[in-house]
């Protein structure tokens, strides 16, 4: 089951709205055949599995997820099985997926397979926290990432960051975009770096959402963003009832209606339109007016940062907005998960407690 | 050797301006004694390891640094050496000291013992850095803790700061205390915090001396400070010229002159200042004026964060004050030595660059 769901793992960030599945086929203790979901979130890692195996008879399907019961793009992945003649199916997770729920496991054992249901429950919940939370909450996983300095600045006053941190940590935010459905950013950032948010340099062809948070829409079509959306995805994130400029019109660029809070965009309702969207894990890359907003609602499920070793002081740029906390027990809270050196750089990875 | 060394750093914080040396007795492959420097300097690591040896004869001592070689108020370790008939002496480094650098070891040699230098001589050093800063570069070694929240703060907008850390973090600063010749404040910390900069409940007897910076000496006689000045030593750093109040003549506090820069102490002077009065490691836990003071004119050796999971926002105040840095590439760089989980926050050390 470890192995499966460590296979379900690969489809993180390319399978959305779908979840990422890993399936195993075990027979007398020898592997058989793996699979996981595709792009695009087909095939099913079960059909996948199948696929690579001549003869399925007697065998154990371990299944990081319930196996789907519905007639979908494809045929329901329990018949599959049921066809492919296995004589246990071993799964982590009931679909909370209301067309699933329940029904794949029952179609199982009609038929008059084993099924053993639970098993690692636990690590295939963290593995697809974005499906589920989607499901299950209304919103994606919400993963905040910070490149900071030892005094959590991202700037000097004048605003000169590059680099705060080494080429080996700027790689790793690369592996982490290509593991996100999605990558955010709030407008100024997008005005003031004209960032490219894509994938590169790692041998991924797939490239997550780019989507910018921007109530009145005052950026620019000729931007990077602007000019690629033609290519990966743009999504604009904007107060309702506006008129898009013509320029961004022809972009190809999707805009997206969102609710307004005081004076910027509703940071819950910026996380429900992203999840109706479809999107199930979405990864903040700032700036710090945005992360505090989504810090602040309390919707940032993982953060993660990158520590430099360099102190810019207080006149440099912080790395995290105003809070508006009356009392330290207001705080927001995380706790350590994992901590890796990135070239000169820590790595820490924090959970919302 | 690795042995001596690790001896050594037992006496870390208590025997200023000795150095912390180790010394093990070896003979056929089997430990005969071992000693290191006492508080206060006294006896000296060789004469403390051949006093809880009743024949040292033909032995190898491996001692961290080379033997002394005047009358101060023991006899010469290396004569006690020769005496107790040692075949063998290994040393990792030369005392820089005048009264010694080189006689040591000469003295062993003429008196026919066969002499091994160098051994393992980046460690020792590493162990003995505050010692040979300050014969070398007339400062002591500077180490600065700083307990932040993830965005680098270490109080809300109001001045909360109980507690950004946990009890386990409280309690490793009081270990980290214990092994420094001094903890150092700044005004502001001692009229904000009224502190004790005690080490409590460890067990350890011997207190580190107590100093505030503070060039115009407005702090109150009638403080935790004042009132136990008597027991501890408390040192005021002030400008010269300064006619303190009666109330600090009578608590016992020292009151030492220091050179001012444009608006307080000059940082330099005030570690030159540190290092004639006798200290090798000096622990600075801020605030954060002084820190950045420190840390601008390049003295932090050694940097300890104790990085708790929360986040203050950008209101909060900064755990590090101006650099007045122009460009970011004159930002004070430093490199990681350790990250070790305290509780629940992350303590990082970071040396610099
Ligand atoms: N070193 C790094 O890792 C890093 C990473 C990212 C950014 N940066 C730096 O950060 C700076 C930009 O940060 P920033 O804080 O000024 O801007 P930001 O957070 O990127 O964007 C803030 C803007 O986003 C829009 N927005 C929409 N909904 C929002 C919400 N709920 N909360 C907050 N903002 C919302 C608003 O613009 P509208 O009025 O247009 O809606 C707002 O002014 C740049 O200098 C950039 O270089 C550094
Ligand atoms: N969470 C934590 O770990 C932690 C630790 C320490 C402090 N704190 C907080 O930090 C705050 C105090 O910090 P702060 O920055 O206001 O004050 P600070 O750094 O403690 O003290 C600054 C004062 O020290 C004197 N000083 C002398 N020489 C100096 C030099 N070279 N550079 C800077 N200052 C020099 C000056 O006072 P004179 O004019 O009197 O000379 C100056 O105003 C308090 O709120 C305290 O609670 C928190």
């Amino acid at each position: 089951m470890r192995l499966a769901i460590a296979l379900g793992r690969r489809g993180l960030g390319q399978v959305w709205p779908n979840p990422a599945v890993g399936c195993v086929l075990v027979r007398d203790g020898r592997i058989l055949a793996r699979g996981w979901t595709g792009p695009g979130g087909r095939p099913h890692a079960e059909a996948a599995a199948l696929a690579r195996c001549d003869d399925a008879r007697g065998a154990t399907a371990y299944v990081s997820l319930e196996p789907c019961a519905h007639h979908g793009r494809t045929p329901p992945c329990s018949d599959a099985l049921v066809r492919a003649g296995v004589a246990r199916v071993v799964t982590a997770l009931t679909d909370p997926d209301p067309r699933v729920s329940g029904r794949g496991h029952a179609r199982l054992r009609a038929a008059g397979i084993e099924v053993v249901e639970g098993v690692e429950a636990e690590l295939a919940h963290a593995a697809n926290a974005g499906f589920l939370l989607r499901l299950t909450a209304g919103r994606p996983f919400l993963t905040l990432k910070l490149a900071l300095t030892l005094d959590g600045r991202i700037a000097t006053a004048s605003g000169e960051s590059r680099w705060i941190t080494g080429p080996e940590s700027r790689r790793a935010v690369h592996a982490l975009r290509a593991r996100h459905d999605a990558v955010l950013v709030g407008a100024g950032t997008a005005r003031a770096d004209d960032p490219d948010l894509t994938v590169r340099d790692l041998g991924v062809t797939h490239q997550p959402v780019r989507v910018v948070a921007s109530r009145n829409l005052e950026l620019d079509p000729e931007s990077r963003l602007g000019r690629s959306a033609g290519e990966v995805p743009v999504w604009l994130l904007h107060a309702p009832g506006l008129t898009p400029s013509e320029g961004w019109a022809a972009t190809g660029a999707r805009l997206i209606d969102c609710p307004t809070g005081q004076d910027a965009l509703d940071p819950r309702a910026m996380m429900a339109t992203l999840a109706r969207e479809g999107l199930t894990r979405v990864l903040c890359e700032g700036g710090g007016a945005l992360a505090a907003s989504l810090i602040g609602a309390g919707l940032v499920d993982e953060l993660v940062i990158f520590a430099a070793g360099k102190m810019i002081g207080a006149e440099g740029r912080a790395g995290l907005g105003p809070l508006g906390l009356t009392s330290l027990s207001d705080a927001p809270g995380f706790e350590l998960t994992h901590v890796q050196q990135i070239g000169p750089d820590l790595c820490q990875t924090w959970r919302r407690r």
